[in-house]
């Protein structure tokens, strides 16, 4: 174990990648580029956040698993499709020593797996809706910088939904409810985000429209940590996806699809971090509490009062941890603060006797608590927590997201965080925004309660519309 | 929904491939062989199984996951091993339309992706045990004739474990706890199995030895469900995997590596099933109980009765359905009877006057149960039904192993199954063994309680050593 001293998080760049390694999260010292290890306590987080994905997708989709290696055949079918996908594909040519007959694509993602199966599956109205998910690694040959977690050539876990429906309309639906489902995710997680029609040029190759939900990182910059893809009866056309309908037709299906990356984690890590190391919220928190027994006497007899603690609070379903090593109880903070711990409880022979303990949270609140109503109290210091560590993160990002009327005035905030920009609308002052600000169009704002009123920035017309400009990840 | 009707288990090899479909387990008809789609039963059923192995480690391994490609440079170094799988491996060679500097290896398995990383994390005997597992994809270029589940391209769950020990006892010592842990993994499927020494040209490429866990098909073949090696100090003095000892002094580890792919489902569904369908197991059963409403008459009251029974079921964490649907009752019988649900409930009327309802188990007993205590009652029929499964399957696997005292003996039995022939441990007598006897020598019985008494089939030397032959899957 060496412990690594962390920079400040406003030198964001370096912090991030120290507090990866300090935290233990993942390594980057595998030898390919763009693919990372995670260390067992990195997994555990990964596994409490997918299955938290899980609770939430498994009562109205089924989860599946569709093969990796997709055939160049199938692969080719959709032009719009490869067109945004065929200078990242990666190819598997040989089997042993022998050329295969047809080479295979390493799946970016998995609509041209998967809907060649749909056709099979998918027969009558019956059959519809379908609604399906899988959590797989993905690949992208990126040509671009690689980050840990955020831009990456294997993609350990994307979860990615696919679902059938017999209209436009109810597949317009599902977008919402996959977008709802999204929410609540984020919510769980107290990561902010703003929801985004991404514009014409930067949707899902193959979509009708597509949705984003876009964090803001500490740096201003902000990161796509979901989206969801109306596909309208594009792919449908292409596979020959058709249900008989109620009437005895044949008639194409309707389809979205859905997904969200590790990059959840790396929003995570990055938006409650601090200098101290991670914090992570109670939800997905592999040791939701830990205790530090104060041991300068009576140490068999504190010792006993703790483990008596954690069997309790474990027979609760809390995830507890006892440190009984033989560190100073600051060497213990210090480490269990690093892997953002969200309570620590500590005990010692004088708190014993007058049947309290006093609890520290990650945020640095401190009280004393009765022993009697430990557990209830726990209970709701993290709940209190949580909506702390939101508040905190939802002020954060209201901070960085400014309307602006100008280029000029863009150009500044976009350095800070995310712009909001009158914006007629047109394709052509669109990429004048983008050029002159040097920002990307992330896209309307979507499911907005605001309405707006104002200029297009570039060629000056009226408009109800406007656009969120940042720098991306 | 199609029903398929199902050939007689007899027939092994027709049922088999017709019971995947049928009982909704893979969809075979992806466009690239050896690779299979898991419907959404398949998946629920994978993902308890995978589950139950998790339950069974995470009290001593962590969870972590690595890269799928491994770079050539890598992958070649050890060269007994490479030698193993070289044939086997599919390269990637491309990424977009550029050839990769270094062909990347899709893993066959992971000791040449884990063991550059545990170079690094393994410093001084404080870092020793160290005891990892995935769950991840791994890859096979097969040649010869694939088969779903058993012989797959894509195996798209390998839990592969791995560790690092001060010496090679604690090393040979992990092999036994692994193995443990699988023979439990294996009691709670019900699968009785036999364990056995590979012979040293069938054992682990790069290991000292390798045991094995063979389990009989219903047509006598064997089908490998399990792997433990001793790896000793081979990979280490590849990799360079060294230590502090608490002399101060540099030493290479010892490793072991276990494994179990999905052939664990295969066998699960092989050893169980029957005419009707899947039979399976409660422990990972997606389904367990399935309630059937008998609605000929007041049909609001009876849907009363059966949710209300089944929200007090699911609150008791069984997984429980009820089936609302408008077939006759026989038609959902035949359908929950493929799914391979271990317990209907059947309700009518005249039941809920009675205060009874019927209780149907898959292995075909039914009673009269009363409905004040059907939670018990299902509870304890639902462990009497695992104990009848796994007796039927170890009466079956006894059956099917018998001593041999020639050749041509063992040439008969290894038609139905498994034949102990003596052996005096020589490997040419191995060899002839197997091109005489025309099946694969599996090994020497491990943890064996017998002791043999007799001479080598081949040679006639006196020997207390026997050997385990089958014709393998």
């Amino acid at each position: 174990m060496t412990e690594s001293k962390l920079p400040s998080k406003e030198n964001f760049s370096e912090w991030y990648h120290e507090l990866l390694k300090a935290g233990q999260i993942i390594d980057v010292r595998y030898p390919v580029k763009g693919m990372c290890v995670w260390y067992p306590s990195g997994f555990a987080l990964k596994r409490n956040v997918y299955d938290l994905m899980r609770v939430l997708l498994d009562p109205d989709h089924q989860e599946t698993q569709f093969p990796l290696l997709i055939p160049e055949t199938e692969f080719m079918k959709e032009a719009e499709h490869i067109k945004g996908f065929e200078d990242e594909v990666y190819w598997v040519t040989h089997g042993g020593t022998s050329p295969l007959d047809i080479k295979l694509a390493l799946r970016p993602t998995s609509e041209t797996a998967i809907y060649p199966i749909f056709k099979l599956w998918v027969r009558s109205h019956a059959d519809l809706p379908l609604k399906i998910y899988q959590i797989v690694n993905t690949f992208r040959y990126e040509t671009k910088h690689t980050r840990p977690l955020i831009r990456l050539r294997e993609i350990t876990s994307f979860k990615e939904a696919h679902t059938v429906h017999a209209s436009w309309e109810e597949a317009a639906e599902q977008v919402e409810a996959a977008l709802t489902i999204y929410a609540e995710f984020y919510r769980r997680l107290a990561i902010p985000f703003l929801f985004a029609k991404r514009p014409s040029w930067d949707k899902f190759p193959g979509s009708d429209y597509s949705i984003a939900l876009d964090t803001v990182m500490p740096d201003g910059r902000t990161l796509q940590i979901g989206t969801a893809h109306l596909l309208g009866t594009n792919f449908a056309t292409t596979y020959d996806i058709t249900f008989e309908n109620e009437a005895g037709e044949q008639e194409f299906v309707n389809q979205t699809c859905y997904g969200v990356s590790e990059r959840c984690i790396a929003a995570l890590i990055s938006v409650h971090g601090d200098d101290k190391g991670l914090v992570l919220p109670w939800s997905v928190a592999p040791v939701q509490v830990v205790i530090v027994p104060i041991l300068f006497k009576e140490k068999e007899a504190t010792l006993e009062v703790c483990r008596d603690i954690k069997a309790k609070l474990a027979a609760a379903g809390i995830r507890v941890e006892i440190d009984e090593g033989d560190e100073r109880p600051g060497a213990k903070f210090y480490r269990w603060e690093m892997k953002g711990v969200p309570i620590r409880i500590e005990i010692g022979p004088r708190d014993i006797k007058n049947g309290v303990a006093v609890l520290a949270r990650r945020d640095g609140k401190k009280l004393t608590v009765s022993l009697d109503d430990l557990q209830t109290t726990i209970l709701n210091e993290a709940a209190d927590l949580h909506e702390v560590m939101l508040a905190r993160a939802q002020a954060f990002q209201e901070s960085r997201v400014k309307d602006c009327e100008t280029v000029e005035e863009a150009k500044e905030q976009t350095q800070a965080g995310v712009a909001r920009v009158g914006w007629c609308g047109l394709e052509d002052c669109g990429h004048a925004i983008e050029d002159e600000v040097g920002a990307a169009v992330l896209g309307e704002p979507w499911r907005s309660e605001e309405t707006y009123q104002g200029s297009c920035v570039i060629c000056g017309a009226k408009t109800e519309k406007c656009a969120l400009l940042a720098r991306q990840y």
